[in-house]
């Protein structure tokens, strides 16, 4: 069986995924006009085919990993030529959304015909020797989705209708990144208090593995802060505006805009932070 | 050398650190008129002498240990009987305050002569075959605080003058009881979408440490979660109202008041925590 997929962009998650598929001998389309030269350069060393969004309509599956912001823009851009291929596509919305949201992207599929999955990626993109992200996926296309294992991705079905796959890797971020805005935030009191060296000899002695998730996460969020602002808006529209819960991630937000605008600016808070981290590397 | 150590209140943390005083040698002075009987009990269980304000004020060291609310008053109430006794003390303050409070509380006594010590504890109560709290102390009455150590406590000297340890105290709580929050939040959201089983299974293969966190922190905190409304908005003090970071604390405050009242009423939020967390017992 040779399956076409498209993957409409290939970003660092899309071009990562496409690799792997060809790699397993599937023919993956994206687009690359117009997209920037880093898109381009990914596509084409993961043997992506390029096509335009007529051809993206006419590949048996449908994966979208798209900023979350483009996801409803994009099924609804796909939607009419996935109709004029005859509907018989599967798309599989893989984006970081809410529930709401994909039960959206699904509505805006639905005249087409299409069958539908809600996916969430979990991990971080495909590394060469590193772990694959899995790919999780719920609703009714769910069992034909995981005709995607024989194509070398980790796809795993989770009971439950479309929403409960955007539900889970809502939490899962919302529990990783929390757990780093906390450590952001205190590692920068402790510092200013001076109470940065105790505080990581007890984070050592009584919580190794968030010590050491302190060295590892807190680095690699720095560059991505800016990104997360509107990831932690989204889960705090996610947890509901009407419950108490949602006000952590809404502050949660604020500290990864600061903490953003502070990389732009002296990095003073960053310093701070890193001042702590080398105190628990060196713990 | 016989030493006499006070403990004013022999709550659950100043009974147990009391009793290990008292079994290795100490003379320990508390109070017990117009206490409860419990606290009466615990008095009479360590081997604690019962005496008046006067009395606790003739103790060589003074370890206060007592609501955090009351803190600056029962500084206050013991000074001019410190100050009758010759001012030659020590006091250390304890209590679960803010450095800004423990600094109030060194003003409150500087007029007695007494030397001064900022502490913080770390730990449940003792018991029996447990691990023993451990006892943070900055500032100039570090080094006689020590004394402690032949009498049996987990005394550990934080660089830094007053208001280090409390640092210390209010970050490491900041930390676990902001995890704790995040999990309980997670929890009812990923239940309520249906995703708690998948979650669950995320939770046991990236983050084990997590996921045992969330099996023994939890039900730890339901009956707790009145008492740490009050610590969690004194941690968001404690970051600076003027900060971001304060937003996320003081959104756990509401958040641990909720699950207060719903432990009091249907007990319908911590229905939906127990039946993820047992998911990840499971697991």
């Amino acid at each position: 069986m040779s399956l076409t997929v498209a993957i409409p962009v290939a970003g660092a998650m899309g071009g990562g995924l496409g690799g792997i598929l060809t790699a397993n001998g599937a023919t993956v389309l994206t687009e690359t006009a117009g997209r920037s030269a880093a898109t381009q350069e990914r596509a084409a060393a993961a043997r992506m085919t390029p096509t335009d969004a007529a051809g993206l309509g006419c590949a048996d599956i449908i994966l979208s990993v798209v900023p979350p912001a483009i996801a409803i823009e994009t099924a609804a851009r796909l939607a009419p030529h996935i109709a004029a291929a005859g509907g018989k596509a599967l798309f599989i919305d893989a984006n970081s959304i809410s529930p709401a949201t994909a039960r959206a992207v699904a509505v805006v599929l639905r005249p087409t015909g299409a069958a539908f999955a809600d996916g969430g990626i979990v991990g971080p993109p495909p590394r060469p020797g590193g772990k694959l992200p899995s790919l999780h996926v719920s609703g009714p296309g769910t069992e034909r989705a995981l005709v995607l294992r024989d194509l070398g991705l980790d796809v795993r079905p989770v009971d439950g209708d479309v929403g409960a796959a955007s539900a889970l890797k809502m939490c899962f971020a919302a529990i990783n990144k929390g757990l780093v805005g906390i450590l952001a935030a205190v590692a920068q009191a402790a510092e200013r208090e001076g109470a940065g060296a105790a505080l990581s000899g007890l984070l050592e002695e009584n919580h190794p593995a968030i010590a050491a998730r302190a060295r590892k996460a807190l680095p690699d969020m720095y560059p991505k802060a800016y990104r997360w602002v509107a990831e932690m808006e989204e889960i705090a529209d996610f947890l509901g505006r009407d419950r108490a819960e949602s006000a952590i991630w809404r502050a949660l937000a604020q500290v990864y805009s600061d903490l953003a605008a502070d990389s732009a600016a002296d990095g003073q808070a960053i310093g701070l932070i890193e001042t702590f981290r080398k105190r628990v590397a060196a713990g």
